[in-house]
């Protein structure tokens, strides 16, 4: 049997509603939600049956998940009991933000949630690391009961891992927003590109990055290059070429 | 009945395999190849139950698809014989280079494709453009054989879209890339990735670019930007930096 029973939660934003969520549908109890914010606090205790704790040190259960924002991370941390077994759920904290506690672990889900999209946690992978064996094979079952895909990784690597996620989402992201600004200008639709960009991550599951790249920059086509850059304001000339010269690049060195 | 039953192929690239197949398999016969590579020739032409055609000025059928390099588009146009219906599957080429043909038209399918991967087309959009209304409506009712997504694009939009297609398949994939030659020189597996990279595009079906965007750069992190600068190469924390800037503008814009 899990030796986690009980979970409460410092935090209501995206990361605490999809694994209080998660966890919760996976049979834990979840005791008690701390948030800044009273209304959201409430509603998440709402949401997963739990109570509403008015001060982290009053936060109490088998594990105590700190969901909140990286900045404070320490700080709420070093409010908790220090008894009590906590664990953070960033990608770019180290561990030793919670120092102060004996039994300290992270689970970082390599995922990007947003409270008003369902998303399936069971194929994300779950960043595991804790302060001791003991307290990690705890994490690693807990997680289990969520996750399908567990790693343990120390501070450094889900660091580095952190900041590839944020150039595959958060980057990624941004190359559509200026599509979108682009055939927006033009009265285009830009859903238009959605079945293309499904397709593109599809590939990855079967090529390598290398081994899939098509367009232009690769195939050295400058017309095509020439005239993309005659259509474009100067901000985006700046990333067509940069991306144009790395991809170019790219394929020289390998 | 469709007025088009039977289709040579010039070229015998990917959109050459993957239109040639997708269209057999809705019940036209494809009756010809031309390539220059006449191994290439030979396989795709058994593939499509078809026959080797070793002059450009000798494809006749219905339809010739041009699906060849952009540069050589013209060219290949102006061997075909004048009478003949031919068109071509080039996003960045005005149907103007097909100026010789009384019908003529583009079928350009939003998609990426390679030889290797199998592509689900029926929900590819299917951008089209003709000569005249009546070979628009034939061009139009082929397409349907095979997508359930026809739009009628002009050349001038069809390479807006083309350019805002680069940007979402290319540059996402040059992205990976990056983050994998990152990865894997701190021996971690950039796989990890993927689930992140799926629900990157997956929730864009559901929310705009600009209400998906997450990420230390937009809530102005200055401490993990600095962070993921300092892990980086010079040629990375270029491009970094410029996603940064951009996302933060990018918000304060809208």
């Amino acid at each position: 049997m899990n030796s986690i029973q009980t979970i409460a939660i410092a935090g209501t934003g995206n990361v605490a509603f999809h694994l209080g969520k998660a966890f919760k549908e996976a049979g834990l109890q979840i005791i008690g939600i701390y948030g800044r914010n009273s209304k959201k606090s409430f509603e998440l205790a709402e949401l997963l049956e739990s109570n509403v704790i008015s001060k982290p040190e009053d936060l109490c259960a088998d594990l105590v998940l700190i969901c909140v924002k990286d900045d404070a991370i320490e700080e709420v941390s070093n409010l908790i009991h220090s008894e009590i077994f906590v664990a953070h759920t960033s990608g770019s904290i180290g561990i030793n933000a919670l120092g102060k506690h004996k039994n300290a672990g992270v689970i970082y889900p390599l995922q990007t949630m947003s409270q008003s999209l369902e998303v399936d946690l069971t194929k994300a992978p779950f960043l595991i690391e804790a302060s001791d064996t003991e307290t990690l094979k705890r994490l690693a079952e807990l997680s289990a009961c969520v996750s399908e895909d567990i790693h343990v990784v120390n501070s450094e690597d889900r660091e580095t891992l952190h900041m590839a996620a944020v150039m595959v989402n958060n980057f990624t992201n941004h190359l559509v927003a200026t599509a979108k600004t682009i055939l927006d200008e033009h009265g285009l639709d830009w859903k238009l590109l959605l079945p293309l960009l499904q397709e593109t991550s599809q590939k990855l599951k079967y090529l390598d990055p290398e081994n899939a790249q098509t367009g232009p920059a690769i195939r050295g086509d400058q017309k095509t290059i020439e005239k993309h850059l005659s259509k474009l304001a100067k901000s985006e000339q700046q990333l067509y070429r940069l991306f144009t010269e790395r991809i170019a690049n790219h394929t020289k060195e390998s």
